[in-house]
C-alpha cells in the first residue's frame, strides 16, 4: 500500500510499548547477548533506535520541508554510525527505552502537527547513498525501520535458544534467518 | 545457552503484552493483509498462537510428565493444522489476543507450579516428525516459537510498505527476508 500518515503514525506510536513489553525487566542473559562476535545485542538495537530517533528521521523531514522553495533538494547529512555506541555506553537498557519512548512521543507529536499535504509528501531530499528520496518515502522508511529492528530483535533472542530447542530448530524459521541488517 | 525455566518463563509471560502493544487497535490495513496469495496475515498469526496455546505446548508437557514411569516415551498427537482457521473464523483480532493472553497466563502459572527438576527436564516424548525430544527442548521451543512468529509479524507488516519506502528497501533487512515459517 502507499504510505499514509495515519497508518505510519499508528505504527510509530506503538513501537516504544512493544519494545518495553518485550525487554523491560528481561534478564540480561537475553538482552546482553548477540549472535556471535561483533554482532548486536538487544541492548545495542535499542541504543540504535534511540539514537536514530534523536538525530535522523525528523531532522531529515524538517530539512526537506525547510528547503521547499530551493531549486535543488537539500542533502541529508550521513548518520554518524559511531554515535549510538558513544551515547549508549554508560546507560542502562531501561534508560535507553525511556529515551527512545520520550523522543518518539515528541517526534510523533511534531509529525502530526505538521498537517502534511499530499504535495508536501512528494518533496525531496538527497540521500548520501542513493540520491533523491521523497518525504513520503522517508516516513514509510521510519516505520519500516522499526519493523526491521523488531525482526532483528526476535532473531537475536531466538539465537540464544538455538541449541536448546534440539531437533525443533528445523521448524523454527527465525533460526534459519541469516540476518540482513544494514544502516538506514 | 541452555534452556532455563526462569529464562523461558520470562519470555513466555511477555509475549501477550508484546502482541497487544503492537496489534491492539492497529488499523486493519496492517493486520488483515499478508505477503501475497495464501500467506498469513497478522490476524492469522495471532489465531495460530492462540490455538497452539490451547492445544499444543502444555498438553505435550503434561503428557511427558504423566508417562514418566512408562518404558517408552509417549507419542505426541500431531497438531491439527486446520484447527486455528476453524476456531478463528468468527472472532475479532482483539478476541484472539484476549484468548491468547488468557491461555498463556494459565499455562505459565501451571508451568511454574510444576517445580520441574533437572531430571524431569530430560524426560522424553515422541514427536511425530523427528522422534524423541526432551521436556527441556519442548519448553525452549515454546518460547522460540513466540519469537519466530514475532519475526514473521514484523515481516508481514513491513511487506505492506515494501513499495512505499522506495530506494531505502536496499537498507531494510526485513524486506530481504524470504520467510521461513513452518508448523511447530
Amino acid at each position: 500500500m502507499e504510505q499514509d500518515l495515519q497508518q505510519t503514525i499508528a505504527l510509530l506510536s506503538r513501537t516504544p510499548d512493544v519494545l518495553g513489553a518485550l525487554l523491560r525487566g528481561l534478564p540480561e542473559s537475553w538482552t546482553r547477548r548477540g549472535e556471535g562476535d561483533g554482532t548486536w545485542t538487544a541492548f545495542d538495537v535499542v541504543g540504535h533506535l534511540a539514537y536514530c530517533e534523536r538525530v535522523d528521521w525528523m531532522t531529515r523531514a524538517r530539512l526537506i520541508l525547510s528547503a521547499r522553495d530551493n531549486s535543488e533538494p537539500p542533502a541529508f547529512r550521513p548518520v554518524d554510525r559511531q554515535g549510538q555506541q558513544r551515547e549508549s555506553a554508560e546507560k542502562s537498557l531501561e534508560q535507553l527505552l525511556d529515551e527512545f519512548s520520550s523522543f518518539r512521543r515528541e517526534n510523533v507529536k511534531e509529525l502530526a502537527s505538521l498537517n502534511l499535504t499530499p504535495a508536501e509528501m512528494t518533496l525531496e531530499g538527497l540521500h548520501p547513498a542513493f540520491g533523491p528520496v521523497t518525504l513520503s518515502q522517508l516516513l514509510a522508511t521510519w516505520a519500516t525501520h522499526d519493523l526491521t529492528h523488531l525482526h532483528q530483535l526476535s532473531r537475536i533472542l531466538a539465537h540464544q535458544y538455538r541449541d536448546a530447542v534440539g531437533p525443533w530448530s528445523a521448524y523454527l524459521g527465525v533460526l534459519r534467518c541469516d540476518g540482513h541488517s544494514s544502516p538506514a
